[in-house]
């Protein structure tokens, strides 16, 4: 199989290197001119939208794909390129209150929201969910950007402005105990794969460290039945994930991402089939693999800069991923995952090695 | 790190998709034109003792390794290439009487054997060790090429002849109960990781099938005992392989591999770091990571041609290899991993696979 990536970052090289032992072959379209992901397969350098890059990539492969939720959906249509996974996967995920009102429809509780197209909407909205709340973007942000806390009623004096005049969504900020994710995966023929639950840990909008939860049974009975109602609502076929901040005993539905997702990179490492090669067999038609762990796993992310490897590599459960990335401040340039016999040794070694790289 | 390796076969394709999540880059050396592991990194195209290449790939790799051990050693060293592993591994096994002097020098077992270079030493050599008796020419060959069986004394009547009157090895054809081996590696400081002893049947001298054995922890004992004896012996750097067979309670080395080997292969998919993967951690210098497993694991090569992935991917525990080779009878051109809770449900699983392939 020929295999189709839009975006060639860190995440298409991943799938890359799951796909090729697989006898996969992958091309990817970024306008980057040297993208981290072209070390594994085929660059063709254009825009997203680029009607001719797209039609040579749906020319050329078999099933085409993407690494991000944010790719032009119309341009990809018009270019005949049928996309694994489909366009109303894209639709929810590229749009806050599509997917707010996804998740109350296959019962995925969610926190208060309001969507506003004015100032006076907000204000209404402030006035009814009362405080604290979130301001997004309706359409996709990154990594933060596009969010703006309102704690108290001059945060949203002039907020619909200052946010670029643009349909968003306001959420009640819920108190949550802790953030967690699932990550799963659906095969073209209906079966699906879950992967345990993790616990992830945000700063400053930016994913620093995720690991499978201590398996509390309850909850991840919710994650499964979520996962697979969102997944069957989508006719979905690949891998997702969900983030959910948990409060008591409830999971509530914060966003999803129709892709391979930061919170799941550890099942690289951990003994069963990836997040990306069971997201690559799904696009192309092949059974799933097993999703559970032998072992607790976690993993945290380097950002700014790779510390030398040698550095990195204490204890002999440690997988370092070096995305070879240009350092810049802020960005993801590789993950350490660790393993281990328990998840007590596993947060103290994960503990360590957050100490060690602040340290650096 | 920028790795130079010697041959662009599957063994060096394995080591690019180990080596590259660690930030890695490849240049392979091989006069093949399209070799399997260009995919993964940049492609010399030469023989393997052309200088000029040499030249070039020393100079363009911080460390040089190498996928099959009957590389030209003198060339390399012309070529002021510093090898991982080094030109004492190389040496002693690309001559057999070398490797069974050293394997009794370092207390490992042998078959009675004679080193001969005529056909009255060949014949002597029957008389004094018996039949049934093994000839092999003492310069390597490869999966059963330049051996021959002596049953009888016709067999061996015109035998130095017809192996080409080259240098012999003759030795013991002993009854053994199983073929074992070993994987492990060694790191710069001298640090070594030991994988399980692992099970393998060959059949006209190609391997089969190799799983981890049942665990019996007095061969395992042994089997690291030697490991370890042959690695220092070596000051060897990098992973290496000893093949054994099981007489009783005893293992009787057969012959070492100075590189990853094909009985290690279940490696890439057990949860813990690939033989690859601690191969390049050796020879970069970096810590090696574990080889212990959480599940018992087998791999079952594939022969000639691959199958459908999907015929191939049975059950949740299975692991495709396809080294995108083309078909041709005798080839090794994939092997299918399979992991298992525990050993009798891996036996069967890989029994079934067995016969699968033997039906299609």
């Amino acid at each position: 199989m020929h295999v189709g990536v839009i975006g060639a970052g860190q995440l298409g090289r991943m799938l890359a290197l799951a796909g090729i032992p697989l006898g996969m072959r992958f091309t990817f379209l970024d306008p980057a001119e040297a993208p981290c992901a072209a070390v594994a397969g085929t660059h063709f350098r254009a825009d997203f939208d680029n009607a001719d890059a797209l039609a040579a990539l749906a020319a050329s492969c078999d099933v085409v794909t993407f690494e991000f939720e944010n790719v032009p959906a119309k341009a990809i249509a018009d270019a005949g390129i049928t996309l694994r996974p489909g366009p109303a996967a894209l639709a929810a995920a590229q749009e806050r209150a599509a997917e707010k009102t996804l998740f109350e429809e296959i019962g995925i509780p969610v926190a208060p929201w309001r969507a506003v197209d004015s100032q006076p909407a907000l204000d209404a909205a402030v006035a009814e969910l009362g405080l604290p709340l979130i301001a997004k973007t309706r359409r996709l942000g990154y990594d933060g950007k596009g969010q703006r806390r309102i704690r108290t009623a001059e945060d949203a004096a002039d907020l619909f402005a200052e946010l670029g005049n643009v349909p968003l969504l306001v959420e009640r900020l819920v108190d949550f105990d802790a953030e967690l994710s699932v990550v799963g995966c659906r095969a073209a023929d209906g079966e699906v794969v879950v992967y345990p639950l993790a616990r992830n840990r945000h700063e400053d909008g930016i994913l620093v460290r995720s690991e499978t939860a201590t398996f509390n049974t309850a909850l991840q009975r919710q994650a499964v039945r979520h996962l697979r109602a969102l997944a069957e609502a989508l006719d979905y076929v690949g891998t997702l994930a969900i983030e959910f901040f948990v409060c008591g005993d409830v999971l509530l539905g914060n966003e999803f991402a129709p892709r391979v997702h930061n919170t799941g990179h550890w099942s690289i490492d951990s003994g069963g089939v990836s997040q990306f090669e069971n997201h690559l067999r799904a696009v192309c038609g092949l059974p799933l693999g097993r999703g559970d762990l032998d072992r607790p796993a976690g993993m945290i992310n380097l950002i700014g800069e790779v510390p030398p490897a040698a550095d990195l590599l204490a204890g002999r459960d440690t997988f370092v991923h070096d995305y070879d990335k240009p350092p810049r401040p802020g960005r993801k340039v590789g993950h350490v995952t660790v393993t281990a016999a328990d998840h007590v040794t596993l947060a103290r070694r994960l503990d360590n090695l957050e100490n060690q790289l602040k340290l650096a």
